[in-house]
């Protein structure tokens, strides 16, 4: 998917939401939990539910992973679900990973070929070798964790180098100079506008990945303020606020009615800095 | 796997070697290559040729999850195949994990309730919560990335913080406050000996798993003589040089052969230290 379909989409849809498929077997409701493949079973109703309010899906791989290989293969069909039936929605693989060369090329291969995501999270810390093999696909993206939403990120991500620039702004800097926006997003969590609008200078033409909107207590108006650029910029992802919103047999109308809300706030956000 | 009994192993054994089984379906000898689990066949005759020279085995997802469905599936059989006939052995998952706490608790149930690994690789660059969930378990090991063997370990890792450390450094230092050497490691590339040296002077009691050595180009030598401790304190990890010894039907004993020598290389080192 190219960076001017993901934006004709937004704008034709009026929404920037990414829905996040963080599927949890222990939340889902309790007259699907004996399925064989309930969390796809569930997925599937949430995707049916939500497609109309967003842009893209993130499964994140670890909820998948903890079921072994049943969980393995919900993964599989979940992607194989959304691209069939909702091509115009845009797979992000959530899956942090990065290795050296030789290996994250096989990273590579397990997320764009096998599974046939459009996208997947990398972590940067072991550098451009651990990043480049992900880039050689054609209308594939990286998408490197730059800012986290999570109070860790002020652990390694927010110290201050040397250069007075703080690691974080430094992991986009270079990153901005390995590939172009065609191909690389940035992970800016939606906790912390501030930092956000640092990012945003220093890569003013890159959509962000906003995760920390919801659960996680993100402001969407803050982060459209700070993060909107002029080619929208921004996907921004909710995922236990619209997946749990219900835990009864209504599941799938209460997360169209959180989605539903979420596109219309960004509706008018869009409207507000005259984007659509 | 309690550190005493790690350090019990290695001395009884005379050897740190841990055999990276980084196995790659198009390098396997052509006989193998058409059975259905060809790879877990492949690990099967490595593990068995090997299991005498090496105190661990590790396993790196990457090449499994690149195969799908059946490359999870083979991943699971060699970790079962370990953990059931050569109990001693330490199974370490190279993952290179790490999320937000809420997810990474799902890749802790999934490396070490699921596949039942002993220990699993984790990037820091999300912070502590994203470590936290690890340390939960008993007898199990977290192993946190330090400073790679790569040569992408420079573009962030070796970066100098402004109270003068490398990054590196300062991840090693926080973590060793975060957890005790019975369930921390650290990943230490063999690449670069004079920063093993500095490490071991962060992390005095902590086990340094070691990747490098072999196709990578690290010297064994050089890294026992900056890494070990009174403790050993040492896992050297070699991959690619073991498995792919031969690509013939002698693949087996060309491991055995290459897995011996790097032993009888680490005997003689720990005679040197006056270890055993």
């Amino acid at each position: 998917m190219t960076k001017a379909e993901i934006i004709a989409q937004i704008k034709h849809k009026r929404t920037f939401l990414c829905v996040g498929l963080d599927t949890d077997i222990e939340k889902i409701p309790a007259h699907l939990q004996n399925e064989k493949d309930a969390v796809f079973q569930f997925n599937k109703h949430i995707i049916d539910a939500t497609s109309n309010y967003c842009v893209a899906y993130k499964p994140n791989t670890a909820f998948y992973e903890s079921e072994g290989l049943e969980g393995w293969e919900n993964l599989e069909k979940t992607i194989y679900y959304i691209k069939t039936y909702y091509p115009q929605h845009l797979v992000i693989a959530d899956a942090k990973r990065g290795d050296i060369g030789n290996t994250s090329k096989r990273y590579a291969k397990a997320f764009f070929e096998k599974l046939n995501a459009d996208a997947i999270t990398v972590a940067p810390y072991m550098g451009f070798d651990s990043v480049e093999p992900f880039l050689g696909f054609n209308n594939k993206w990286l998408i490197l964790l730059g800012l986290t939403s999570n109070s860790g990120s002020e652990d390694f991500q927010q110290l201050t180098l040397n250069n007075g620039q703080s690691l974080y702004e430094t992991v986009v800097q270079r990153a901005t100079s390995w590939a172009t926006s065609e191909q690389l997003m940035f992970v800016t969590g939606a906790t912390k506008p501030d930092m956000i609008r640092q990012i945003r200078a220093i890569a003013p033409d890159f959509f962000f990945l906003v995760p920390g909107v919801g659960a996680q207590g993100g402001d969407l108006g803050a982060v459209a303020e700070v993060g909107l650029n002029k080619e929208i910029g921004l996907l921004v992802n909710a995922s236990r606020s619209i997946l749990y919103a219900s835990s009864g047999e209504d599941f799938a109308t209460a997360a169209a009615h959180e989605a539903s809300s979420l596109q219309k706030h960004m509706e008018m956000l869009l409207a507000k800095y005259q984007l659509i």
